[in-house]
This record gives structure tokens, sequence and C-alpha cells, in this order.
């Protein structure tokens, strides 16, 4: 005997949206918070400088969003060069959260927990196609923390997301 | 018109069961990676030991699970001295996971969607607190690829976890 049917909700859409957008917009402050020469050449143990894992995690977006909005899945643009400048990559950024907010508001439901070949990478439903991209932004984010230190500079706290505490929540206690 | 109603399921109970023990099987991949002095010893930029993050993440586990199942949220056990060898941190480890797993699956679905304080160090639904739980392990994880990468370690692959495919799904695509 169960408290809890086999469907029980979790996360709704409204509050991935919300979540996934707080992300990007503590990532964003990361780049920030980088020295624009640094930003496209410092890395540690011969990983990828964090503009590379910053254009990595951008180039995820547009296919993604086509995908659950059309149901077609294709690699489109992603691997290609990215911005060069640091002005550059936030406007892309910056794009791509308007790209993000408009289609996840116009992506119906069901497409979540439909399965799908993405990119002709992996198949499975949409939704875990989508936990992959937030996971592997937290994922690299978290190595650039690590930059920052090396470089000594104080990276934004991981906690301060607008998403952390949803609205309505009483943020100050 | 939207095709989308509010309280759409992004995310049931059931796959967030799955994908966090995924994420939990892979971060203890990378605590088997280190070799046991490093473990304990090493870190980049003044940050912690990949040992203290993991204990981190190991200690936030049963109290969580206590606020999940009796909606009592204290910080029992948090911050106090973690295992000192690898195969304590290990043993640890799968002790939680089996906590998780075993209460995980008596919780009352509802509980994810109450507001609580939890620890005293955040007031929000229980959802949240469980994703900042595992974005938290995601972010240090990360750290600790990058710690493996400075030992000159190869590091498991971030996207080999069990969870990324649920089951039913063409694994071999």
């Amino acid at each position: 005997m169960s408290t809890q049917p086999a469907a029980a909700t979790f996360l709704t859409t409204d509050v991935l949206q919300e979540h996934w957008l707080g992300h990007r917009a503590l990532t964003r402050r990361v780049i920030e918070a980088f020295p624009e020469d640094k930003l496209f050449t410092f890395s540690a143990g011969g990983m990828r400088t964090f503009a590379q894992l910053a254009t990595e995690m951008l180039q995820m977006i547009a296919p993604t969003m086509k995908g659950l909005l059309e149901d077609v899945w294709e690699a489109g643009g992603y691997g290609q060069p990215g911005p060069t400048t640091k002005a550059g990559l936030l406007a892309s950024w910056d794009e791509a959260d308007r790209l993000l907010e408009s289609s996840l508001a116009r992506v119906p439901a069901e497409r979540y927990h439909q399965v799908a070949n993405a990119f002709g990478m992996w198949t499975a439903p949409a939704f875990a196609t989508v936990l992959y991209l937030i996971d592997n932004e937290v994922h690299h984010r978290g190595q650039g923390y690590v930059y920052l230190r090396l470089l000594d500079i104080a990276p934004p706290l991981f906690y301060e997301r607008p998403s952390l505490m949803p609205k309505g929540t009483d943020e100050a206690a």
C-alpha cells in the first residue's frame, strides 16, 4: 500500500521554467566574473576554457527548443565556433534565454513524456534531455568556479539563484 | 490560449528517485576514482577537498529524508566530522543510498509541494530543497572532475548515468 500514485507530480512545467532560467542567470554571472582574456584562455588540467564550456551549454538551447516545440531533434548549430568576445557570449546567452522563455511557455506538456532520438545521440523522453541540459550546465559551471578560485576571483554564491525560492515563499527567512 | 495547464507534470516522483540515485551512483564513482590520500588532502584554489565536498552531500540526505517523511526539518548530523577513510566514505555513501531509496518510496507526493523552513536555512516547497541537494551534488562533483584532471586522472564520463536513459528506452541508440 502506498500513498504515492505512480505518476505523482514532483515538478511542474511552470517550476521547470523558473528553475532552468534561475540556473542560467547564475551561469551568466559566472561568465561575467571572468576577466575577458581568462574567459577565452584559462583552464585547468587540460580542460576546455569556460568560454568553450559556456558555448556548449548555449548551443544546446535552440535545438532543444526546436525539439520540444516541433518534435524535430536536430543538432543544428551545435559544435560550431562560438562567440569570440565576452560581450558577444553574453549577448548570445541573453538571446538563448529569450528563446527558452518564449518556447517553454508553448511546449505541450505531453511532449516532455514522448520518447525521441535527440540529436542522433540518445533516445529518451524529452524530460530526460531537458534534465541533461540543466545538469550539464551545473556540472560545467561548477568547474568554472574552480577556474575562478584558481584565478583568485570569488565566484557568485551558488545558492543565490532566483529559482531556489519559488514565488510566494518567504525569501527573507 | 495554451495547451499547457498550470500544473502540468514535468517530472514524476518515480523519475525523481531514479534521477537522484543515478547522480549518486556517478558521484560514488568519482569518490572511487580518487587515490585515498588525494581524496582527503588535494584541492585547488583554496577550496575544500573532495572528501569534504562529498561529506557535505552525504550529511544532507538523512535530514532531508526526515523532513520529507515526517515534515520535521532539522539539521541533525550536518556539519559534523565525516568519514576519515575512502572505505568509510563509500560505506556511508551506500548507507545514505539505501536510506534515500527506502524513504523516497514512502514520501507522500503532496509533501513535495508543502512549504517548510528547511534546517533553519531557507523557506521553500520541499521539491526546491530536493532540487537544491541534487544541484549541489552536481556542482561539487563537477569540481571533483577538475581535481581529478589536475591529478592527471580521467574522471568517469558525465553522461554515463543509469538515470539518463529511463527504463524501457533504447539504450543502444
